[in-house]
């Protein structure tokens, strides 16, 4: 554990069923004149950017809405979104929609009061001013984006993703309304739920986390444990998508100021050559990253074997911190995500740039294991095989 | 539970030993060209202010110190200190000490921005403008004070406390540097330890929690089942105080957004009127409350006594949560706060004030359990006998 840290959380949290009834309101509290509302194309077709617009336009508050957005969002798309901001007036950015809309929106936020290109803002902490006011409403239950200092954007042509990090690039306000995720598919509510997961645990077990983020993360897995599953087979329950969204917030809360793992830092280089969901691929190597772990914090993988519900009565420490990994296989099996690295193109030759784009990130000097460019390679090798899933306990 | 909630900490949170030692930073980075210290003569004679005032002077960042701080920080201290910081042109304000002091220094930052008399903001969010910068500087591990929208300022001729409650009585920053709290005598480190642990326990089963607040109620909770005696018994021992001053910090951010229960609903009336220090009238009354509310919320009792480490195997919940009361009883008792409410004066004729003003308390709609004002009597009546310590089971 860290003696001394900083912990800090500016966003306001605005949580419930039917919050986003409210928006106008809040964006008149917040100072808003014209808005520019950031939502990618699956957002708007949904109808989701409507519910949204609605009652701005019954306050008679201006909007434009920008719809140019990559999945994972590009560079281009920050650019093209801030000149349509700056055409318009717009004086406070909504984001509605997953990790991507929310990244982009809150770049989009942070470059109409700051100089430069978002390039010049790649890294943590390197940003002079506080964002233009940025409302985050997301629609799935995972990236915490709605929460947190980064800003994760895709660089196409380099086939790379840059992190912006800033205490500026966190939203004024995020306005989580459960009800906007209960159309959300089955893949996407698991792969999504996973990623919320991964930021709970790899925060948890980490070397830079504190009482504080510890807390949070306890109570964001408990949650996830016990509702994950009825979320993705149950999309109608209200309950289990109101515990999921609001778990996911819960673990960027802890994560904001702790960083993150293994998991997270292969999922970044993996995300941007082949291609994989964010969450899917966090889902894939976080059982094999939990594996590599255990050593490091035996104590804690104990723990998270009995907020997963595995019986860990007369076992000792070390074989409870086992039935960790175990119980997250069950997890990620149960809510249906089975492929395997390999399923997305990683061969062998390919492992030596993934595990050396890895080493790089800020997320491996905190993990519990330091790890060499082998044991990065061998995690990804065990996530590449068809026999990793038969090693599941029933 | 509630559906739609709002929860917000702007406060940024500088934990660990030896933070004060960037205080002339801090006060850089928040704009304050002239600093008012707002420490009770307590604090002043006991070194804490110097270890201040010394980085300040370093830094060339001028002072002046207003120690004219009753023990209930009276309505008159506030107004004082306010014409004292507006003669001196300060610009930003410091509160070193217990709840006294923090709470009189964050109304002083906040008359330094709002118009008319504190008096006129006795209530929740009347308060128009944001405060001036407050930096709190925590010397006890209680009140929370240093997190949260109150304060609790006592009016001396009408035998009355008034509770100043607004986003803007936030601190801007809550410099907490456990080092500061390891003289604290026993008996000043047992009450202001129970009084967090009130927090944290009356928050987590009253009725306006919601998940994030839980998941800190309960890490507060963990922390000083572990830590309180030892830092009672062990003064020097620096990581109990540690954890204190954490378990005291995350109580706060617990209960800041969800209100309290029915022993801050007596403790106010009881300590106005009858001079208990805070800590103390909380912890008389915090098992017999426990004992009324069980039945509001048996499963969260069940797993306080799990928390306080109580035996729950092969018991039922309703037994389970039974041990909650014991368990506190018996902590209450190590922790050497043996005293009765008649120990303070309160006799059977004082009870119909007493219930009638705790009545009046936000605390009490939220209560798991709708009083009568016969039950906060019977509560009253149980507080000040001793037939109430021979039920402690060892
Ligand atoms: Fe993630
Ligand atoms: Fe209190």
């Amino acid at each position: 554990m860290v003696n001394q840290f900083r912990y800090e959380i500016p966003t306001a949290i605005e949580f419930g069923n039917g919050v986003i009834n409210d928006l106008a309101e809040h964006v008149r509290k917040l100072g808003g004149t014209k808005v520019l509302i950031v939502g990618d194309p699956g957002v708007v077709n949904a109808g989701v950017v409507d519910k949204l617009s609605k009652p701005l336009e019954d306050s008679k508050i201006p909007y434009v809405t920008f719809s140019e957005i990559e999945p994972d969002p590009a560079i281009k798309s920050v650019e093209k979104g801030l000149n349509l901001a700056k055409e318009e007036n717009c004086d406070l950015v909504i984001g509605v929609g997953g990790g991507s809309s929310l990244d982009t929106a809150k770049a989009i936020g942070l470059m109409l009061t700051n100089p430069g290109n978002i390039r010049d803002y790649v890294g943590i902490n390197l940003v002079p001013n506080q964002a233009a006011p940025v409302i985050a409403v997301p629609t799935t239950a995972g990236t915490g984006s709605e929460l947190t200092i980064w800003s994760v954007l895709s660089d196409k042509e380099a086939k790379t993703k840059l992190s912006v990090g800033s205490i500026y690039n966190m939203p004024t306000l995020a306005l989580c309304d459960p009800q906007l995720t209960s159309t959300l598919p089955p893949h996407i509510t698991a792969a999504t739920g996973m990623d919320a997961l991964t930021h709970a645990l790899e925060s948890y077990v980490n070397k830079s986390t504190q009482p504080i983020s510890e807390g949070l993360s306890i109570q964001s897995m408990k949650m996830i444990a016990q509702n994950l599953r009825l979320a993705v087979v149950q999309g109608e329950n209200s309950d289990a998508r109101y515990q999921m969204l609001l778990a996911s917030l819960i673990a960027a809360m802890a994560f904001n100021s702790t960083r993150l793992g293994l998991a997270h830092a292969l999922a970044i280089p993996l995300g941007a050559h082949f291609n994989i969901p964010h969450g899917v691929v966090n889902a894939i190597l976080l059982p094999e990253v939990m594996q590599f772990n255990i050593i490091g914090n035996v104590d804690k993988f104990a723990e998270i074997a009995e907020i997963f519900g595995e019986n860990t009565k007369g076992f000792t420490k070390r074989e409870a911190a086992e039935k960790a990994v175990s119980a997250i296989r069950q997890l990620k099996k149960d809510v249906g995500i089975t492929q395997t690295l390999s399923d997305y193109g990683l061969e062998e030759k390919h492992l030596d740039m993934i595990a050396e784009e890895a080493m790089l990130s800020g997320n491996v000097p905190v993990n519990p294991v330091k790890p060499t460019l082998e044991d990065l390679k061998n995690i990804c090798r065990s996530a590449m095989g068809s026999e990793v899933r038969e090693t599941v306990t029933n």
